[in-house]
């Protein structure tokens, strides 16, 4: 038997910061491109660019900035706050499994076999 | 901002135990009736039945008792193996949801104002 968990953040009940954005800033600072970073993850480039919209809305900074066009057509790349905040968000989901992993195991005293 | 959370256990892949599993134990612990458990969290008691019956394959133990009918057609109770299940799961989201309240404002540096 396994604990499994999930953590996002919320502002006044509405989800700001989860898995999917997690993975769409990763991917944009890997990639250098919104439109790359959302086809590795599966998304519509139209709901990339909503989803950083509502998340810069909602935390009150940019996240991304996009470069005009040129010879690959422009890119995008993490703000300084943006890469800042991921890297606490990845801190946190890295500390929060874990403890409760942890947990888990001094509460039903089983050995994480999966 | 405010961390949410939402943990899990799982056996080979499958879920076993979780927020909905948790509250029919504990609605058939308080009312002492499967058929009223089911009506509080709003599931068929055909559905009620069917998590039981999953739940005890996958953990290996009986979890709930049903007594035979009688006046008040009756009745339903949690097995000793389920109300120690029941203790440790109910410590361990507490647990969980104390620490991760904790790494929360440590990581952003935040007061929870929610």
């Amino acid at each position: 038997m396994e604990i499994r968990s999930k953590i996002w953040l919320e502002k006044d009940g509405e989800p700001v910061f989860g898995g999917g954005r997690r993975a769409l800033l990763e991917e944009i600072e890997k990639l250098g491109s919104i439109n790359k970073a959302a086809k590795e993850i599966n998304i519509s480039y139209r709901k990339a660019l909503s989803y950083i919209q509502s998340m810069e809305e909602r935390l009150g900074f940019k996240l991304v900035e996009r470069k005009a066009g040129g010879k690959n057509g422009g890119g995008a790349s993490l703000t300084c706050e943006a890469s800042d905040f991921l890297g606490r968000y990845k801190m946190l989901e890295e500390g929060v499994n874990e403890i409760i992993n942890k947990k888990f195991t001094e509460a039903f005293n089983v050995r994480n076999t999966g």
